[in-house]
């Protein structure tokens, strides 16, 4: 007995090779949208994919190739099924927050500008204070990086669930409270109408004189005008920014100047093991929807990741 | 009955209250050197200590402040117990090196020059092979910390006994095959005769084009020269350097330049962190003396360290 296979569409354009190879690993078959029961989407944005949706009517799963997923918002329904790349680059995003975050308490943003040998004092993790804004993925493997530092670990997140290797797991509304506790603040959340901004001005007063602010999520979850103000008084100890608004952050923004910030262009996820892990989702996804289990990444659209 | 005080010296200059305190508290009290059974030496070099020996006839053993002790090289002998702070910073000094190799790997040297907004590819130390030169405090805290990233470790010391968490251990003669294998080579060994320039051109042309070196442990452990070649002709990934030869690095030398090479002021050890262990480790060794038990960084004469 031949086992069902699934039809599916890679949209726009050609289906990349690696793509391909992933759907029929998974049990699937590459067919255009008009005939199509799922939608792998590669596009760097949603430009297309409404057209192609109302050309594949039997479509009923879209898989999306990002983590973040705000610049799809408008499109996603309850009438599909929407999966998407949270988590699986999780680790080597965790991997970037915690260089970042070691890079500023031992002042390497300011040391590698530096061309005269002068008395520093660095700082150490082990022993700090570090607040995680957002308990996905990301949040989960820092939380096991950091382990053998001696840090306090406070996670913040919509539902203060506990997580493993988190010494305290609050709500979004102790925010302002571990804000001035911590040594160490990383943003790692989704970019919704409810976290855009959600470090502005008051935010930033609120951290400690020498606190670093870490950015791995998505660069509106910062008031960038205030985030510049705070910086240039030296009101925080610093910023590593991997995401930036506006992204590409222009020529001659402040932000590119201050010894007190380093940005590094949102390059925390290492292109080749990108494609290996968005291979492995998709074999794994198209699956895992022939066996009808559960997909990995649900998007949930009323939080809108 | 009262027990057994130990007469100590602290030399050279005032005694520093947190050292009294020290001693107090291992149950010693201080004296000057022609009273005294040992002496703790709080001098920034050997200078002085050749002389108070003279006055302090009576003293068995000699405390000295650092880990690195390759300047008191000549004055060690076998008619004293000889012990240095090794180990006690290794903590600090592991994170300084595992932030500098991190920051390598993620391109943060030269992201914290850039001032545009431009496609980078960082590393990733997870899945990454780690070199470790030193089988010591160092090494033994480095791979403590590296244990969450999934990460081949070796570690080359001069008797390759099994250590913690490395994935092998082996002898000197195995360092040039473990340099083309490495991804990052991380010197974290004692100054000595046999480990000066132990990285010099051909060591540094058996690295692999895109590793990085990280150097925690003296700068004469590298030929700064052929560093300085292999830099400028980009034949590795870079150098992370807590400590350079010469030391202090002078204004104007190429390596403050390379973007390739980030120089950290010999700054490994947070200062109020070293007075806190040095303290700790005067406690308990004035304590062990007295007790007649075997003291902690007990040096070799014969190795130096």
């Amino acid at each position: 007995m031949e086992s069902r296979s699934l039809a599916v569409a890679v949209e726009p354009g050609g289906v990349p090779p690696h793509v391909a190879e992933a759907v029929r690993a998974g049990g699937g078959r590459t067919v255009p949208p008009a005939e199509a029961e799922a939608l792998i989407w590669v596009g760097k944005g949603p430009d297309g994919l409404s057209q192609v949706l109302e050309q594949g009517r039997g479509i009923t799963w879209i898989q999306l190739p990002s983590a973040g997923i705000e610049g799809y918002s408008a499109l996603i329904d309850e009438r599909h099924i929407w999966t998407c790349a949270k988590g699986i680059y999780a680790r080597a995003v965790a991997e970037h927050a915690l260089a970042l975050a070691l890079a500023g308490l031992h002042r390497l943003p300011q040391l590698a500008r530096a061309h005269t040998w002068q008395k520093t004092v660095c700082r150490d993790l082990s022993g700090s204070t570090v607040a995680i804004l957002g308990g996905g993925g990301i949040a989960r493997c820092l939380l096991d990086l950091i382990a053998p530092f001696d840090t306090t670990a406070i996670v913040v997140r919509r539902h203060p669930e506990p997580i493993p290797g988190a010494n305290r797991v609050l709500g979004m509304d102790a925010l302002h409270e571990v804000l001035g506790e911590a040594d160490v603040v990383v943003l790692a959340l989704a970019l919704t109408a409810e976290t855009e901004r959600i470090i502005g001005a008051p935010q930033l007063q609120a951290m400690k004189s020498d606190a670093w602010l870490v950015n791995v999520g998505r660069g509106k979850l910062i008031d960038t005008d205030a985030l510049v103000r705070v910086l240039r008084e030296r009101n925080i100890g610093g910023a590593a920014l991997d995401v930036t608004d506006p992204e590409p952050l222009p020529e001659g923004h402040p932000l590119w100047i201050f010894d007190n910030c380093i940005i590094t262009p949102h390059c925390a996820n290492p292109p080749p093991l990108e494609r290996e892990r968005f291979k492995e989702l998709i074999r794994e996804n198209v699956q895992r929807r022939i066996a009808g289990e559960p997909l990995k990444g649900l998007v949930d659209p009323k939080l809108g990741y």
